[in-house]
């Protein structure tokens, strides 16, 4: 068994569905507000996409720091631009942003969690910002004993502070995080930089005909559990 | 009713026990090291005395950034040597310092804060340091919704950004979050940057005959309550 005394995870697809979320709360914006011929199950996916590319302005310098909250909020205008979607007041645009505070776990998380919280320190290490991560665990329930992440360590995953900064603000050398995502990609940074990885697959995350992150990398990852509850039988918690 | 949606907690005092706390601890460890003829209970308050002017050094602009168990390990250093305490290993050293990882709350913390948790977001806005919070809320069971404070505001208190940063941390205006502590100095600081505040005495945490901070300053407190689980139901929860 891997003496782990702390476990991080990647939230966006790995702890909540975010794709059936943000669909759903886009779904009731539009009907709320009138608004026709928009398919939202697609505009949550448009929106999606527009994830990486403002991280990566900040990841390569070219911007100051910024968080999630912010750069979601960008990226919607320039959605609802595209979309021809017109007078919307900033209060709705922002009601609207906070979609992504909303998002349900998948079916297996909170019992998985609440198991391994009695022997392990839980966090998120996201890239999503404080307020969004806390408003997100009390609508969910998910009992994260702290929230680590892109905002307390001022780098977006993959970079490496993402992760080091986030295990030296526990305490714990790499070697005793964990870290657990459903993207190999997220994994095999964290490997990079000394970590403990496990994989739990999502195969609904990017909807039908998911095409990648269907298993784990074993070049990069120590634990390919079946979800969060077989994930804390395996660190016998 | 004051609307808050937040409150936000001093930690050391009024949370927890430092003092019977640390007492404790120390006199576990000069007891099975064979170091005799250290009061621990002068120990303890000793210890707390380089706390201040340690942290000065930071808010000065002296020193950087540099978290609180740093401090708290230089001060014991100091401290040892004052007593003569000899040829201590590195271990034992860093073992003594998590005296402040392992401190109890006062009876009436988890009733209130359980109850707070449940209408509100609450998290310690503490000079301590993300690791000391939350090895000190597992062990003692506080339900923090996250960690906030000097370390992730990265500026101690009563400096300005330790409140401010905290409040924008969870995209909240200073007015809708409470700061909640037993000392009027911390609530003045607070409510400088507009934030609400409550007073909850401690009156035996600096031991018998504490002179200071036995009722709350009219002038910077909104809420004057007997304790956490009164404060609970003054913000109807």
């Amino acid at each position: 068994m891997i003496p782990v005394k702390a476990c991080l995870f990647d939230v966006f697809g790995t702890v909540v569905d975010w794709r059936s979320s943000v669909s759903r709360e886009a779904s009731f914006f539009f009907k709320a507000k009138n608004i026709a011929g928009v398919d939202a199950v697609e505009f949550a996916a448009e929106w999606r996409k527009l994830y990486q590319p403002a991280m990566e302005e900040v990841r390569s310098g070219r911007r100051a720091w910024t968080i999630l909250d912010e750069l979601h909020r960008e990226s919607l205008l320039k959605l609802v631009g595209r979309y021809g979607i017109k007078d919307l007041p900033e209060k709705e645009i922002d009601d609207l942003n906070r979609a992504w505070h909303r998002l349900d776990p998948w079916p297996d998380v909170i019992e998985g969690l609440t198991r391994l919280k009695k022997k392990l320190i839980i966090a998120p290490c996201s890239n999503g910002n404080i307020a969004l991560m806390v408003n997100m665990a009390k609508r969910a329930g998910l009992p994260w004993d702290c929230i680590l992440g892109a905002e307390t360590a001022r780098a977006y995953k993959p970079m490496p502070d993402a992760y080091l900064v986030s295990c030296r603000q526990i305490d714990l050398p790499p070697s005793q995080v964990m870290m657990v995502a459903a993207h190999n990609g997220d994994l095999k940074a964290a490997k990079a930089q000394g970590l403990a990885t496990a994989f739990v697959p999502r195969p609904a995350e990017h909807g039908p005909g998911q095409a990648t992150d269907l298993a784990a990398d074993q070049a990069c990852v120590d634990i390919a559990a079946a979800d969060f509850v077989d994930l804390a039988a395996r660190l016998g918690c």
